[in-house]
C-alpha cells in the first residue's frame, strides 16, 4: 500500500483527492493537512464523509509527513509549495504539487505572470511537468511532479496533435475556454456567490490568465518553437467542467478525416483521451471522470480547424490527474482508482 | 458472476442501473432492453459510455432474457411489468421491478390511485416490497422484488422509528417532499424543459401523488393500523435529490435526545442510513450515493417532531436500492458495488 | 414629487428599491446611503445602472437626510434602525424600515428571538406593521412603517382568511417555506457560495427562524388569540422567490369551493393578491413582481387544508411592498411604479 | 394609439413581445395569434398574466389582421412569413418579422443555409434589415422590417466599428458566442430538457449556424467587401442572455485607448449600446433589457483585438428590438416602452 498524505486537503481539489484516495485500492491515507480546519473531523468539514472516515485535519508539518509518506500531494495557492519542498524532502518522498509553483520552467516567465519572486529555482529543473499523456516516461522517474492547471490540461491535449504535426500556424491559436465555478476555489468571495454567478456568463482576464504561459511552454516544446497565443477564460453557471474551443488556421491542405486520423494515431494508447468523432464533446459526459473528450472540426469556408476539448476541472484538471501521475510514478495500472463513468444527469 | 439484464435501460433510472452494474464486481450485464433505442449502441444514447462499452440496446423479449439471466431489472412505466411477469419467468430468474406494479398489496388501492385495472393480482402476494432496511429477510428469499418509489423510500425510512415506537399521532403526519427534475423522467415534455423549471419551485399533486398509498401501506404495517397521511411533492430546480420533511405531533412526552437514541437503535446495523445529529441533511451530501441521511428535530413550542430525510432519487430512490436488493437476494455483501461517496461539489 | 432616500442601498433589497424608485413617476431619489461603498458610483457597485444614473453612494447621516427627504427607507441588519430613528426625525420625514427592529410589538419576544436588547421600546408602539393588505388604514396615517419580512408576508397573506374566519385549528398550523438564495443577503459567506448552494436543497432553523413570532403576532391579531405555530424555511438553488405551503386541520366541515369563495371575498379589492384557482402558484409567475399568488387545496382524506403562497422575496417580500407602503402613505394609487408583469422565462 | 397584433404570440419571443406591448404607452394590442393555443386565454398559457389581461389566443388570419392593425409582428419558424406577407398586406399595415425569411438579401445564400426554397424573392428587396443602430433611416420608411437574429445583433454591433474603420483583417474574424436555453425556443425536445442542459456546456453547429451569413452580409456592407467568418454558438445552462466574443487580428498599429475612442464615436448617439470600459460585459447586467453592452480589449502580445458583447436574447435579440423598430417606424421616442433596467439578481 502506498502511504499518501495531502496538504491543503480541504479546498475543492484537496477534498476530491481525499475522495479518490479513500477508494483507491493501493493507497492508505496517512494525513490530511489543513491549517484552516486543523483539529476538526474531515467529515465535519465535508458532510459527504459522515460515517465513512475518522480522519482529522492537521496543521501538517511537511518534514514529518515526508518520513511517514511515500507520496505527498500539495494542493495550495501558489508561492507556498516552492518554499516547502527541499531536496531532503524529495529524498524521502515523492511530491505531487497541484499548485503552480513548479509548472513554468523559465523563472522570469513565472515572476512576470505571477507578480511575485520565485524562491526555489533549482527545483524548477528537477520538477517534471505532470501532463501524463505527454510526459509519461519522465513522470515514472520523477520525485517532484508538477500537476498541470485545469485549463492547461484541456488546452494542451486539444492542440498537441496539430502542433506536433505542424499543421497549424501556431501564431494564429486562439483558445476560448469556459469553466464551472469550482474553478475559482472555495474562498467566500463576492464573485463566487450563488446570486452573483447564477444566470450569467462572463469572460475574465482576457489574454492575461496565468495558464497562458503554461500552454505556450508545452506547445512550444512540441513545435520546437517559441510563440504567443491568445487564451480567454469564462465563468459559466455550473459547478464543474471545462469546455475549451481552440481555433487555428491550417498551414496545409488537409481533410477533416485526415486530421481525425492523426488524432487517433496520436492518442491511440491513451485511455483517458476519448475522440468523439462527429459528436462534439459536452462537459456533462466527462463530469466526475478523468477523461478528456476531444472533437475536431474543419471549417473549409474559413480554413480554420476547431478543436473542442472537455474535462472535469477537479478531476482530469486536478485531483484525478494527480492520482494518474501517482499511478504512473508507482508503476500501477494507470487507471487504478480513477476509472470513473460520468454519472448522468448530475 | 451474476448474469443481469435490464429492460427499460435508457430511462434515467435504467441508465443509472447500467452504470452501477457495469462496475459491480459480481455482475455481468447480459442485455440492455430498450424499445425506443433498439439497435443503437448504448454509448450513442448516453455518451458518457463512449469507449467504455459495446452494449447494444435490444427490443428484449423477457422469456428469452429469463433463460439467460439470473436477474432481470424492469425499469418501465406502470402497467407494463404486471403484464410481462409470469410464474414461469419467476421460476427461471429473479425479477427486480423498479416500477409501481407490485408495490401496493391491495389491488383496490392500486386501481383507485393509478386509475387503471391491474391484471396480475396473484403476483401481488408473491412480490416482496424491496425497502431493504425493513424487509431484508423476505428479500433474501424473494423471486419478485418490488423496488420502492423514490419519495416513498425517503419518507418511510424517515418515519419508521417513530411509527414503530408509537411516538406520534399517525393521523397528524404531513410529509412535505422536494425533488430534483430527473424525478419526472426523460420524456420531453413542456414541464420538464430547462427554461420552464429553472429559477422556479412548485408544489404539485398535493395530497394526490401515487406514492401516498405506498407510504401509508408500509407505515401502516409498522404501526399495525390503517390511516391516511398528507403527502405533498415539489419540483426543485436541480437535477437530483429528494429532501422530505415529515411533521407529526407527539403522543408522549419525550426529549430530543431520547428520540435520536431511538433512531440510533433502530438503524444501528444499517450502513445506508446515516443519522446526522444536530446538522440537518442536505441533498448534496447524499448525491450520487445510496445513503439516506436522516435528522430529527423536536419542536417543543408546538409539540411537533420534524424528521428531515435526504436521498438521491435515482440511487437510493431507484437503481441503487435495486442493486442493494440484488445484493441481498444473492447473498452478497450489501454494499457491493454501491458504496459511493458523494462527489462534492457536483 | 416625493423626495426619497435609502439608507443601506447596496444590499439586494436596497438596490431593488433604488431600481423601483428610479422608475417611479412620483419619486425623486435624494440620497443613496451605503457605508461599505461610500464615495463610489452606484453604477460601479451594480453595473446594470451603467449610463442610467449618476448617483454616488454616501455615508449618510439620517438627521441630514430627514431634512431633505419626504421619506427615508432603511434597509439594514436588525439592531441599527432602532438606534437611528427618533421622534425628531419622525416629525420631519416618514420612515419605512425594511429591517426587523419595529416589527414585533412585544419587546420580550423581540429580545428572546433576536438575542439582543432593544433600545427603543417607545417607537414600537408608534410603528405600524406595513403589511399593506391588512393594515392599510393605519399605514395611511403612519410616520414609522415597519415593512414585514419576506417569509412573513407570504405566510400571513396565505393564512389570514382561514384564521380570520376561524376555519382552522390555529395550533395545528405548519408552514413549510422555500426561498431562493438572495434571501440570505449579499454577504460573501461560505453557505451562500455558488458551488455550495447549487444542486442542493436544505431546511434550516427548523422551528427557530425569526420570522416565526412575526407570523404568530399577526395571525394572533386576526384570530384574537395567542398561539404557537411551526415554521420551517428552506434554501433552494434559485436566485429569487418564496413558495410557502401552509398546512392546518379544519375545525368545520366545509367544501373547497366554499373556502375558495371565502378567499375571493377576503381579497376582492386587493390588486396584489391573485387567487390561482385549480392551478397552484409557482414562483416563476410572480418573479420580478409585487404579486402574492395564493392557491387553496382541501385534502378531505386527512381533513387538512393546504394553502400555497408565492412571492418574489425582494419585491412583495421587501422593496416592492416598501414602495406599496409609500404609495399608501402618500395617497398615491397603490400600484404606481410597482405594477410589474413577471418576465418569463427568467 | 398604435394598433398592434402578434402572430406567433405564445413562443418565448412572442410572449416577451406581448409583455412589452401591454405596458407600452402608445400601443393597443388587437390580436394575439397562436395556432397551438387558439381559443385559450393567454393567461392560461402564461400564468404571469393572471388577472392582467383578457386576451384570447386566436388562429389569426393575416388579411383580417392587416385591416385592423397598424403593425403586425410575426414570430414564427422560418419559411412561413414569406408565404404570408404580400404587397397588398404591406399596403395596409407595417410588418415586423422576427423570423429569418427576409433577413438575407441573396436568395441563393438563404436557400443554401436554410436548405429550403424561398417563395418570395420580390419582398427580399423591399425588406429593411432592422438592426436599428445601423439602418435607422431605412427603418423609418419601411413597411416590411426584418428583425435580426439574436446572435447576429450581438455580433454585428460588436464588430461594426472595427470593420467600418478597416482596423481588422476581416478574414481573421472568429466569433465565439454563448446563449441561454430560451434561444432554442419553447418546443419540448430532449436537448432542451432541464436535466439534459443543466450543469453542462456545449458548442453546436460549429461554422454551420444560420446566423453566420447574416453577420457576413451586414459586416460585408460595412466593409464594402465580401468575406467569410467563423461563427460558433454554445448552449449555456441559464435561461437568457448571449455573450459573444469576437476575435480578429489588427491591420494597423493602434492603442486600446484609440480603439475605445473609436467605439465611443461610433455609438455616441446610441442609447441602447453601452460601452463598458475596463469592466467587461456580463449577461446579468443586460438581462431583461434592450441594451447591448460592449467591451473592447487589445491583446498586444498576439496582435488581436477581442470584443465582448452581451445582450438579452429575447429582448435586444428579439422582442425588444422589434419594438425599437416599431418606435422608429412610427416616429416615437426610440426608448418608449423598452427602457428597462436589469433586475438584479435575476
Amino acid at each position: 500500500m502506498i502511504k499518501a498524505s495531502v496538504i491543503g486537503g480541504t479546498g475543492y481539489a484537496g477534498q476530491e483527492l481525499i475522495r479518490i484516495l479513500m477508494r483507491h485500492p493501493e493507497v492508505e491515507i496517512v494525513t490530511v493537512g489543513s491549517r484552516s480546519y486543523a483539529g476538526q473531523k474531515f467529515s465535519d468539514v465535508y458532510a459527504n464523509y459522515e460515517n465513512l472516515t475518522d480522519l482529522i485535519c492537521e496543521a501538517a508539518n511537511i518534514q514529518e509527513l515526508a518520513e511517514q509518506s511515500d507520496v505527498i500531494f500539495l494542493a495550495m495557492p501558489h508561492g507556498i509549495a516552492s518554499k516547502m519542498v527541499t531536496d531532503e524532502i524529495l529524498q524521502q518522498t515523492k511530491i505531487i504539487d497541484l499548485g503552480a509553483d513548479f509548472r513554468l520552467k523559465d523563472i522570469d516567465i513565472y515572476e512576470d505572470w505571477y507578480k511575485t519572486e520565485h524562491f526555489n529555482q533549482p527545483l524548477l529543473k528537477e520538477a517534471v511537468y505532470g501532463l501524463c499523456e505527454l510526459h509519461r516516461d519522465d513522470i515514472k522517474k520523477a520525485q517532484l511532479i508538477s500537476n498541470p492547471g485545469c485549463y492547461t490540461t484541456c488546452s494542451i491535449l486539444s492542440l498537441a496533435p496539430l502542433v506536433k504535426n505542424n499543421l497549424i500556424d501556431v501564431n494564429s491559436i486562439i483558445i476560448d475556454a469556459k469553466s464551472g465555478v469550482t474553478g475559482a476555489g472555495r474562498s467566500a468571495i463576492l464573485t463566487s456567490m450563488y446570486s452573483e454567478c447564477n444566470e450569467s456568463i462572463k469572460a475574465y482576464k482576457i489574454g492575461e490568465h496565468r495558464h497562458t504561459p503554461e500552454i505556450e511552454q508545452e506547445l512550444g516544446l512540441l513545435s520546437d518553437s517559441c510563440f504567443n497565443l491568445l487564451f480567454t477564460p469564462h465563468l459559466v453557471p455550473m459547478n464543474r467542467g471545462i469546455l475549451a474551443l481552440s481555433y487555428a488556421t491550417l498551414t496545409k491542405s488537409i481533410t477533416q478525416t485526415e486530421i481525425r486520423d492523426l488524432y487517433k494515431a496520436f492518442y491511440q494508447d491513451e485511455y483517458f483521451v476519448r475522440l468523439t468523432g462527429d459528436r462534439m464533446p459536452e462537459t456533462r459526459w466527462v463530469k466526475g471522470t478523468n477523461f478528456c473528450d476531444i472533437g475536431v472540426k474543419l471549417d473549409e469556408r474559413t480554413n480554420h480547424v476547431v478543436v473542442v476539448g472537455a474535462i472535469d476541472n477537479l478531476i482530469k484538471g486536478a485531483a484525478g490527474q494527480a492520482v494518474q501521475n501517482m499511478n504512473i510514478a508507482f508503476e500501477l495500472d494507470e487507471k487504478t482508482g480513477i476509472d470513473f463513468i460520468a454519472d448522468f444527469p448530475i
